[in-house]
């Protein structure tokens, strides 16, 4: 069988069997832990084979992940109606339908504390993990392949494991990640990270092999990620960016190689990770979620020296070219638990420089980062505010217009907070950098609207700010219109007052 | 001169000069660093010389502090127009007057966060820390008095030092303090706290003393602290808070001892720390930031072994007592700097249960701690951002109506959001305990409107979400009325509609 090499603890081969016989290890009702991260390093066969058997044999699970996966899993599982209960995360079209339906409960969680959560009994405990392997080693440990995730954590807390050996996966990729899990309270130790390079754990996930309960092969390749090209908006986010840097450089704010950066998914952080590449910056690092294109190209380029991650979600051209060229790449990268690569013990230490992108800001510096109009899921807040509140410098990033205009980023009050102003230093938009460090809501609101908001709404937003002004308060509002460019954008398909 | 005696550094004895001279060190637009934290430990005489300074001879200076300062400081410095700008907290209801006007800009923050700020060039440099202290060692080492807040970040960050000898503080309060200070970033390490009562410092904070450019004796005692006693409701919330770990401990959730505690100021916190001295709980520690009477009534009835605090701010009658008795609490309390006491690395690590309360939360379990009607600032967010995020249980209590009914505390959303949904596990009021742990919003909504809000509310809550689910989303929403109870208020004086 393809694979059967890959479980090199022999005495473990005999727990080979198909995802049709592992599929009934989980019952109705179970919580499931599902490796995969940034749709990448997911578990396929198995879980895809559970949402078959749902469509004919009705059952509901309770789904815990890294965060998003790949292959559409969460949209079959929730096309087969399996779905219950699903946390910390997930980015897929149809299970967000089903979410914003009341169908699925969703549980929006910081992705750095759901391991606690469970080991600590604020959730269930895991009945069943699946977890995608790039091979098993002699002594029985789990080499993760493309992401580490929770994995790690759901193999320590769980009753049965079912391991995927991923024969899509290169081999070559072992050792790059490095699994270190904290123990339980009250025994817990300090996480000895000084540096983003440092290794401070084994290669592998250890597990007691009588856990696991089914080995499964798996052929299906995790999903390539598709990357927009960098357009002039998101240019002009770069590079407001790289000159605040060059100029926060030049007054001794920061050192000459910035201090380790964190980049939020998506086409406006690719943009702006690229604008380094063309940037006179050097010795750059990243401690971050989701190493992209970006981070190699940084690296070839000769910019990035060091990029820590938990996952690692590319292209199908840079997947080959980095497989091609692991050798160059394999003491510059590390792939981390997510408990780890987003502590807030280490972000704080470390004085990561965090960039991520907003749905919208309001002049007072507050920040949505998951709900439209304030009521309906896009994906959930991953990382960001692991990041956001534990930065040296927390920077999020919005286009200042969306759907043609008829959306501002900028708005009197945002619809829905995720991030409060305490924890945001600095907001970008392709009109300008808003630099908001030691101001008060009042001279925020003044820097946001003349800096960041797009012209067109500039006028409406002085109107609002000027007239709550005259009411008072620290963060002055006008609490019966402050939502009402939302409304007004629901009821008639713009944020512009049809007045 | 009474209190000479307590400058053990003879050499340092030079420096002694009056207020009035000590105050020529500050220049008009000069960023202060003035001890104090929690109405406890604030240098006195120099800061109101200042004041009645100012008052002849104009100048505006940057205030910032550990939190709330004592002896109406905050009010006469701000009836002399001497503060331009203010940070990271303070409660002084004239000081809010002019903040709330936009006539003092206030930036409120999370207080583990300044002196980071300041270090690394967020915020600007202190020109003078102005630094209350007990005595002055052999070797240099200024010993604090009621509290460490930022002091020793100010002594080191500071171009100049004052300090204010205070012979109002009994000096058998020396090796009460732990003073850690992390390094500057890139060379910092782990905080090595693993345990509530482990010592990491030194006893007092190390200066150079060419920095200390006066030094200036002190007459005026610490405020004391009045705190109101239980009443029928903050008695209930203390009784759903019991029953609420009694319940934990029996499913095996938490420890017979739960936990190091925290505990926000105020008389609802004081009256659930209360609950603990009837219980059958034992062994409790805290890490928290305010050591109020309740600690030491916790002590001396033998169920808190330690207490780990920042600031101890105790009634007349209390500081009399522990001051009589304090060699049987010098092994069982110790005070840290703000950056430690408020760490993230320490509260996660720990597991701490944070017991804070809100102005008001919504039915999604979002908190606001900070401004009334969204507007108006009361104190600050202080460290309840701190420990909330990092909580093992992170807990809200608010009595369910305010202002005789005219006000529910349980709203469809907060007009302020200082604490995120994704952080807040438990909501109390005097009608129950709403625990949101894994629970999506909507079944949080559930929870909140039939358990924690006033009867009074009910059917216009269910009628809102009702109305709400009905359009749909993960956090239904009714854009329009969603701030209308507030509105109304402004307009009425009560949430209750009048149609």
């Amino acid at each position: 069988m393809n694979g059967l090499d890959r479980i090199r603890c022999v005495a473990l081969r005999d727990k080979v069997m198909s995802a049709e016989q592992a599929i009934e290890l989980i019952q109705d009702g179970a919580v499931v832990g599902l490796s995969g991260f940034g749709g990448a390093g997911e578990a396929k066969t198995v879980p895809l084979a559970l949402a078959d058997h749902a469509k004919a044999h009705p059952l509901k699970i309770t789904l815990a992940t890294g965060a998003s996966l790949g292959n559409q899993i969460d949209g079959r599982l929730n096309e087969a109606h399996a779905i219950e209960r699903r946390y910390p995360y997930q980015a897929d079209p149809d299970l967000r339908k089903s979410i914003n339906a009341g169908e699925v409960m969703y549980i929006d969680q910081h992705l750095s504390e759901m391991a606690d959560h469970i080991r600590h009994h604020n959730l269930p405990p895991i009945n069943v993990a699946i977890i995608a392997a790039t091979a098993i080693t002699e002594d029985g440990e789990i080499i993760p392949t493309g992401s580490c995730g929770n994995s790690a954590n759901f193999v320590e807390m769980a009753e049965q494991v079912i391991v995927e050996i991923d024969n899509s996966i290169n081999p070559i990729l072992e050792g790059v990640h490095d699994i270190y899990v904290p123990k339980a309270r009250p025994n817990r130790s300090p996480i000895p990270i000084i540096h983003a390079g440092d290794r401070i754990g084994t290669g592998g996930i250890q597990v007691n092999p009588e856990k696991i309960a089914a080995i499964v092969l798996n052929d299906i390749p995790d999903t390539s990620f598709h990357m927009d090209e960098p357009d002039d908006d998101t240019l002009a986010i770069a590079r407001h960016l790289i000159q605040f840097f060059e100029g926060e450089v030049a007054a001794g704010r920061l050192p000459q190689h910035l201090g380790p950066l964190q980049s939020g998914v998506g086409s406006i952080a690719n943009a702006v990770f690229s604008g380094f590449e063309h940037s006179n910056f050097h010795h750059l690092e990243m401690y971050s979620e989701v190493l992209q294109d970006c981070t190699f190209k940084l690296i070839d380029a000769g910019k990035m020296t060091f990029a820590s991650g938990c996952s690692m979600t590319l292209s199908d051209s840079c997947a080959k070219h980095v497989m091609k060229n692991f050798e160059q790449y394999k003491g510059r990268i590390v792939l981390r638990p997510q408990e780890i690569s987003n502590n807030p013990e280490i972000i704080r230490r470390l004085g990561v420089i965090a960039i991520n992108t907003a749905l919208e800001f309001d002049i007072y510096g507050n920040v949505n980062s998951t709900h439209v109009t304030g009521t309906k899921m896009m994906n959930g807040i991953g990382g960001s505010g692991d990041y956001t509140r534990n930065a040296h410098i927390a920077i999020f990033v919005s286009k200042s217009v969306a759907k043609g205009g008829a959306i501002s980023s900028v708005v009197p009050m945002v619809s829905h907070v995720d991030h409060t102003g305490h924890d945001i230093d600095v907001l970008v938009t392709e009109n300008g950098l808003a630099d908001l460090r030691g101001l008060a809501p009042r001279e925020r609101a003044r820097k946001m609207i003349d800096i960041c908001a797009h012209p067109d709404y500039r006028d409406a937003l002085n109107d609002y700010f000027e007239r709550a002004c005259a009411r008072g308060g620290q963060t002055p509002h006008l609490l019966e219109e402050a939502l009402s460019w939302h409304a007004n954008f629901e009821k008639t398909g713009s944020m512009h007052k049809t007045t």
